[in-house]
Formats: C-alpha cells, sequence, structure tokens
C-alpha cells in the first residue's frame, strides 16, 4: 500500500466526510441484534442480565463444554477444597434465616444454579446458599457468623466478571448485594454521589444522566454489573481515557471486613490528608480483603457533544504518534482512542454479516477510532476535524471519515465492539488482556503471528489510549499443543517487557497462581500478609486472587 | 450592596475587559518581593530553599519565639521519647560510614541545625545525625541497620511540611533524599516519567516543560520540595482541581520498608489490575510505612493557553452556583476555582503595600479567581467570556475582569496569595486547613465571626474548587482564652459536618492525636495494625500521623 499524498487524502476525506451516503439496511439488521445476550462482545463490554428468563436458558449447563471450547484461555486447575472450611449445617440456614427473613435466605436448586456459574459458563461452584443481605448491619452480621464458624463466602455482584472471580470454587456462601441498590445521596455542585454497593451501574448512570452528571466509568455490562463489584475489580472500561481510574474518582467506601467490622470511609471529600487512605485496599481487591456496602463517587457533569472519526495508518509508529497528537490536541475533549489491526477488520469484514468497512477503498495495516466528547459541538467538531486534517499532512492518517449521525457511530462501534463476536465464529480462541508500555503494545501480536506461523490467526486490538491490548489467537479448534506453544510464552514476554497480565479483569481464579509474572516476590507477600490480618481465616473469596501456595 | 442589572455589569464588564490600564508601580514593587524568603506566602504555596545562604541566615534559632508567636495552631503538646529506641553510637556512625561515604555521613551542627527546624521554626528535633543516601539500596541498608539497632528514623525530603511531619521530635537519625535526583526515563507517547524519589518539584517542571509536557501538581514549595516528598505528603497544590489527586496519576512506586526490603511497585501501566495495588498505602502515609525511592508520574501535555477572571460575587450561594456552571462550562480547561471573602480582601488591601482591587467600585462580599489553561487561546478566551457574560446574566456575578497580560495575571493571583502574608501583619494568627463539603463551606468562617465577636478578626478563602477552606483567625496578640474558643470547637463542627481536619498538608505532629476527628476508631485501628505488621519497632518517623496512646 503506497502512500497517498496528504492534499489528495485530504481531498478524500472531505468527500467522505461530506458526502458519505445514510446507513444502510445492514446497519439496521446490527442495531436490530446489537443488545442480544448471545451475542459476543468485547470483554470489556458484554451484557447479561442474570436472573431474568432468557439468562436461565442460557445458562443452561449443557453448553459449557462447547463455549469452554470456543473461548479458551488460561483454564483454572482443580483446587482442592481448604479442609479448614467448616460444612454448612442447619443452625446456620436457620440463624440465617433470623437475621435475614425467610425469602432472602435462598436454597432453590434453580437460583443456585445460575449464581454457581459465571456468565461464560467457564467456572462452576456447588453452593448450596444465596443470601441477600438489605443492609451492612446485615452483611455484618452474616460475615461475623461465617468467621466464628469458618464458613468460607463468595461476594457476588451482578456475575459479570471474566476471571472466575465472582462465582463460588466449592460450596462457599454466595452473598448478592441485589438488594442493596438505593442511592444515598448527590451532592449537586460537585457532582458527588453516595449509594450502596449494589447499584446497578446502569440505573446509576440514568439517575445521574437526569440531574446533569455521568457515571466517571460505562461497560458494556452495565445492565447487570454492580458499583460494588465495579470497585471491587477496578472496572477500567470505555471512559478510562478520559476520567482515569477508579482510585482516582472513588471519594469514599463503607467496607464490611471478614470478622464483621464495619470500616466507615465513606467520606465524600475531594481531600483528606488525614492518614492512611485505606480505601485504595479495597479497590481492586476482588472481594478477598471486605464487602463493599455503600460508595461515593465523583461524577462528571454530563456533555451534549459527542464526535467519532474511523481512520487508517500506515504502521504502528503512525498510530503512536497519532495518539500524541491527540491526547495534545485533544486533550480536554479526547473520551477514546481505540485500536485495530487489518487482521482484527479482516476477522469482522468476513464473520459478520452487514458490516462494512468506512473505509472500502483499502485494507489499511491499522484502524483507530478517536471519540471526543465536550460541551460545544461546533467548536469540538472544528477542534476534530482541524486534529485530522494536520495528522493527514502529516501524513500520520492515510484515510478517515467522521460520523455524521447517531447511526454512523453506531456502525463505526460496531467494527470494534464486533471483533470478540467474529473471532469466535473462527472455532477455538485464545483470549488475553495485557497492559503494555506503548512501544511494546504491538511486539506481542506480531510475535505469537511469527511463532504459531500458519497454525493460528492472530489478532490485535484494545484501548490504545490506555495501553490496554486484547490479543486474540483463533484456531479451528483446542489444540494443547497450541496453547503450549502459547503459554507461559505469553506471560513470560508480557513480565519481561514490564506489562501487566491484567490490565482490567483482575486475577481471579483464572489467574490467581500467575499473579508473579507481574508483581515482584516482596510485593506478593505483603500481600498475602495483609490478606492474613484482614482475613486471617481465608473465609473471603478464597481460592482467588493471590496463590494458594502463600497459604500453606 | 444593591444588585445591578446585569446589562449594567456587562455593560462595566466589557469596558473593563477591553479598557483595563496597565500595571502600575505598585504591581512591579510587589514582583520585585515576590520570592523574598520571608514572605508569608499561603500555606501551600511557599518557597523556601534550605541549605542556601539564604535560608542558614533565616533559620537562625532566635526567631523561634517571635514566629511561633504569629502563626499558632494546635501546637504539638510535649511527647516523650519513646524508651524503646536506642541511642546512637559510634559503631553505627562508622557503618553508615561503611555504606554511604565519609561525606554523606553528616554530624556538622549547623547543617543538622537547619535539618532539625521546620521551615516556619515551629518544629526543632535534637537529632545528631543526618544520611546522604545515593541509592535505594543505601537506603535499604541504613534502614536495615536502624531496624536491627531499633534506631528511630526521619524521612525529610525538602522539609517544607506544615504539620512538622519532616522533622525529628527527638534525637531520630534524617534520612534525605536529596542526593537521589536522578530521573530515569521519560516514555513520550503517554508521558510518564520515571525518576527518583530526591528530585526537587521545579526541576521535574522544567525537564517536562522542554519535553511539552507538565507534572500534574504544581506548590508555591516546588523550588525545594522534593516529589517523595510530595508523594508521601499526599500534596494537593494549584492543579488538584484540573488533574486530581495523586492517587490517580501516580502510576508506580518504588518504596524501602522498615526492615530493608525494597518494595518494587514501580509499574508504568494506566491499567494494572493484578494483586492489591499497594502503592496507595504510601502516598499519604507521610514516611511512616516506607521510604518513597523512586516514582513513576502520568504527566499531562503541556498546554499553551491562560486565561484569567477575577469576579465578585453577593453571596455565598451565587460563588456555588458559579462553581457548579463553571465545572459545566469550562469542564475540559478550567485550572483553578480560588475563592476568597470581603475580609481578607480588606486584609490584603489593608496590609500589602501596592495591592489594589481589580474590581475597585466596590467592597463586594466574595470574590472568586477563575482560571483556564487549554490549547486555543482564542477559542478559550471566548469560552470563559461566554461563560462569564451568562453568569452575569443569571445574577451570578455582580462584577469581573479578565487579566489581559501576565502582569495583570499576576496582579490578581496576588491578592489571593497575599492572605496569608497579610494575615500575620494582624498580630497572631491561628490557620486552619479544613475539607469541607460544598454546603458547608462557608458555615464555620460564619460560626467563628460570630463566637469571636470583637475579640478577633476572621477570615475564609481557599480552593473552593476542591472544597478545601483555609481559615485564619487573627488577634492583636496570642491568647490561650481565644485558642480555647477556637479548639476544640473547630475540630468538633468540622467532624459534625463530615468535613477533614486536615485537607492538604497532613496530621504529622501537630495533629496527630486529632485523627479521630476525621476518622472512625476501628478506620484508625486498622491503620495502626498496618503500622505495625510494616514497622514493628515502630522506627519510621515516630511520634506523627497517629496518636502515640494507640501503641501502648
Amino acid at each position: 500500500m503506497g502512500r497517498r499524498r496528504a492534499s489528495q487524502l485530504l481531498a478524500g476525506y472531505r468527500q467522505f466526510l461530506l458526502g458519505r451516503p445514510t446507513p444502510s439496511s445492514h446497519e439496521q439488521s446490527i442495531s436490530g441484534s446489537y443488545w442480544k445476550l448471545n451475542t459476543w462482545r468485547p470483554c470489556c463490554m458484554f451484557r447479561v442480565s442474570v436472573g431474568t428468563p432468557q439468562a436461565s436458558n442460557y445458562l443452561n449447563l449443557g453448553k459449557t463444554y462447547a463455549i469452554k471450547q470456543r473461548s479458551f484461555g488460561s483454564a483454572a486447575t482443580d483446587i482442592p477444597r481448604n479442609p479448614a472450611f467448616s460444612n454448612l449445617n442447619a443452625d446456620d440456614i436457620s440463624y440465617f434465616r433470623t437475621i435475614l427473613g425467610e425469602r432472602n435466605v435462598v436454597e432453590d436448586e434453580d437460583r443456585l444454579s445460575a449464581a454457581n456459574v459465571d456468565w461464560m459458563r467457564k467456572y462452576q461452584g456447588s453452593s448450596k446458599l444465596l443470601l441477600l443481605p438489605k443492609s451492612s448491619q446485615e452483611v455484618s452480621k452474616i460475615l461475623h457468623h461465617c468467621n466464628s464458624r469458618k464458613l468460607a463466602v463468595v461476594p457476588q455482584g451482578g456475575n459479570t466478571g471474566l476471571v472466575g472471580g465472582s462465582v463460588p470454587v466449592h460450596d462457599e456462601v454466595i452473598i448478592n448485594l441485589a438488594s442493596m441498590d438505593k442511592i444515598v445521596s448527590l451532592d449537586k455542585i460537585n457532582g458527588i454521589l453516595v449509594c450502596e454497593g449494589g447499584c446497578i451501574l446502569e440505573n446509576l448512570s440514568s439517575f445521574l444522566e437526569n440531574e446533569g452528571f455521568i457515571m466517571p466509568l460505562d461497560l458494556g455490562a452495565k445492565g447487570s454489573c454492580q458499583i460494588g463489584g465495579n470497585i471491587s475489580t477496578n472496572a477500567g472500561g470505555l471512559r478510562f481515557v478520559r476520567y482515569g481510574s477508579l482510585h482516582g474518582t472513588i471519594l469514599g467506601l463503607e467496607v464490611v471486613l471478614a470478622n464483621g467490622t464495619i470500616l466507615d470511609m465513606l467520606g465524600t471529600l475531594r481531600k483528606d490528608n488525614t492518614g492512611y487512605d485505606l480505601k485504595h485496599l479495597f479497590i481492586g481487591s476482588e472481594g478477598s480483603l471486605g464487602i463493599v456496602t455503600k460508595v461515593s463517587i465523583l461524577t462528571p457533569p454530563k456533555l451534549m457533544s459527542m464526535n467519532l472519526a474511523f481512520l487508517a495508518c500506515k504502521d504502528f509508529t503512525s498510530c503512536q504518534k497519532l495518539l500524541l497528537e491527540a491526547k495534545r490536541a485533544l486533550g480536554g475533549v479526547l473520551s477514546a482512542f481505540e485500536f485495530m489491526d487489518s487482521h482484527s477488520m479482516d476477522l469482522v469484514l468476513s464473520h459478520l454479516d452487514g458490516v462494512r468497512s468506512p473505509l472500502p477503498s483499502s485494507l489499511y495495516n491499522f484502524y483507530i477510532l478517536v471519540e471526543t466528547t465536550g460541551s460545544d459541538e461546533t467548536y469540538d467538531k472544528t477542534k476534530l476535524e482541524a486534529f485530522l486534517l494536520r495528522s493527514m499532512e502529516e501524513g500520520l492518517i492515510l484515510d478517515g471519515v467522521v460520523a455524521q449521525d447517531i447511526n454512523q457511530s453506531s456502525s463505526f462501534w460496531r467494527i470494534r465492539e464486533g471483533i470478540s463476536e467474529a473471532s469466535v465464529k473462527v472455532g477455538a480462541v485464545y483470549k488475553y488482556d495485557l497492559s503494555l508500555p506503548i512501544d511494546q503494545f504491538y511486539g506481542i501480536v506480531e510475535e505469537m503471528r511469527n511463532r504459531l506461523g500458519e497454525a493460528a490467526k492472530v489478532v490485535g486490538y484494545g484501548h490504545l489510549g490506555d495501553g490496554n491490548l486484547h490479543l486474540n489467537i483463533m484456531t479451528t479448534r483446542y489444540d494443547s499443543d497450541i496453547l503450549a506453544q502459547i503459554e507461559p510464552y505469553v506471560y513470560e514476554w508480557t513480565s519481561k517487557h514490564k506489562g501487566s497480565i491484567s490490565a482490567e479483569h483482575g486475577l481471579g481464579l483464572m489467574k490467581a497462581n500467575k499473579i508473579h509474572y507481574s508483581k515482584s516476590p516482596e510485593t506478593v507477600q505483603l500481600m498475602v500478609d495483609i490478606k492474613k490480618m484482614l482475613d486471617p481465616n481465608l473465609i473471603l473469596n478464597p481460592y482467588k486472587v493471590l496463590p494458594q501456595s502463600c497459604f500453606n
């Protein structure tokens, strides 16, 4: 693919910008299937509705093997039950009924079935009890009892995790905060929201949007996931590049510790330098140090202007430079900078019906989605277009188009969001969620492509703005020889280049034993010491996050 | 003061905007004295240069009492030396010489004098030894030795703190990281800087500005303070409203623990969800859990356009609403939202030579400084002016002016920055740094004014954009009866309204015993448990942060 002169590109870009046809029927058909439960979405953008009739059908156990075969990463090894844990007995259940009332102590098999398995049906527990507390005090009483009886528990939110962190491994008591879904307060001057941990993210978003604010995080799973779970997993999502980590936006937490202590850290202040800021221990600890029962979060003002550009670059260096320029030129309004390679585009075009390239004249090496959100429609658009024209003149962009309406925006996002769905249509897919330094971001994709040759199709895409790569490796069927070529190589390579083997999904059960690829022995030891201090009986979400060998 | 019609205000505003005279001689005289060492600056904006000849003069012990009398808050009570600590002996000093070399083991009395006292000369220790390590390994060896010998230490950066956290209380060994001032790397795509903990903030800023980035924090003390100290105190500063807390911008740390373990958490990734995010324990723990030896920090792109408006409001409700509007209208470019009451303005006009009001036609109830920084001079100015016109039409602003050049900007800032300097000219001043919910922000100022009546002059100002109030209470001389009317009332009031008794300065020695006003007993107990776990001999910065009674 030769490089065209900037003036030609510019002319082509302008023509496309002004003359782009209205959405065709395939785009309508896309939107029709957009939220279907069995549609594969990118790993941070899925949506499930656990507990609905559709979800019950979807969670039919008979499908487990087929799905496992389609999406295979680091499967959990068989972990023996910790013999120090007690077995649940009738007295325990009577006690829980006394605390919670009859209907919030669930032994119904169908409901337990749904709560015992993750949405991918990759991890399966055998809990006999699901508890639904309605207050922090009830959570406290449950944990106090479980701790004194050495009954293991698994905290569960929307059960939308991807690493097996939210389902039992054995017979842990499931504590789900779905009934703790109240909004406590909103400071309308500063946008500080206080709510219970069981609030569903989408409900919070809807509430805030009516008040002129938005949540600083947005996930495809927002229709099911709970804010307490988001915090416990330190969820990243689509607004990370704009609003940053939850460590920056969470102002306070109320957490119940393993022994039932209610830890009140529910500040609503932007600044508070009185002692150690302990709330951060619980952000991303995957429910293994405490259960998040209340949340105070800083929410940004709602902005009305949104623009989206779909761009082509000749090489990865251009993508890097474009990111730098975008941060400089669009700093205040940049809200997404998403990346995919030609193999990703080819995959989507080949396997998803009704998807077409917004830049059909060629298959380019790399594609970038740049989104801005701001307060001034005309200015934001002018600013984006000036940035795009400059970038074209500098040769960073080979071609590009700006969405003219919501349908075009949806069709652009559909390509990015469709990669994961398309990847499972090939056969088996090995999925990795890596964080890498920007100069190494694409290296592992090329390495794996060279390493596997004709045996596999390798695609790379993800949140380039955050340094978060999704590496998908596809073969016609699952093959242990292929897996042996991928792992532990992919983890070793990531570790060698100072990356993270889990950018946004956590470790859960899937990668608990792989923490040493991203963390030093001294750091892991301190995590273990903190776990033992806060939860000496190890009842909270056992077998997850940290290697079991650390506790033997 | 009657309310004028919006159209009149608008006309007045435009006239002032277009017809503002050039800076007069008094403004030049201000800039001449601007950086003098003995100039009083607002508490987060001071600058000292410890170790320079001027500083040595300034740190003459004879002035201690006078300065204490001028700025009196919660003075430290006499704390007995912990008898568990050993006394330094000749073998210790020999060992340190072996590790560090002769010249980095300082016993010189003059240099020790400077290191034993804080810049305000409020806190005075009696250390006999100052150590200047050049590497993390040297810090590790020092701490390993001190821990095994039970020698207490105080980590010291630029010694610019305001709560006695960076000077010895008794004979603690001082460890200063001034020799660890190397920049390790800069990722020019993402603006990720890695450097040693002893780098001076201003040096980092200068380095970054040449590369097209800025530090996400800026303090008046930047010429002396070290980044390791900034992180250990979770410094706030002038860019907080724009770039948020260090918990959001620090990507990684290397920390040496009390026993000498080097904890490598020096990630350079925006996303890393592999286990507990332990670096946050050390951000704001005031050197009591470990010494920060290396830092990885996300730095924003440098922006060239700056605008500053000086505004008058009739009441505090208008200030609140103006903040909300500013966040909505200027969201992406808002970089400061500073507040002061008429008493603050009156104080500055009465006591500082050559300062005049930019809005001289009246003394208004409240004043607001709004600063924007962005990438587009014309647009940013247009955006600010549109916001100001709207706010005037809505009656939120009574009058206002936008700085036309750097001299006018400096003269506007001079008023805000001059309040602290002016306050000490009255006589004695009792200073409080509070974080309060926005609806209670000004309440304590009015309460104190009513409570103290004619006995004192009470002024309120601060970072309204961050909810950070500086409350200054002035009397002609220090009076224990007045103090008894202020404390513990001010702490009790702050606690009752869910505020923080230390917004940005930390607890240090000054407020270690007052932590319970802002933190629950369970939270303080967990802090104590973590301190004991990480530093069982309690050698790191003893007597600070947490009440001594917790360790008896």
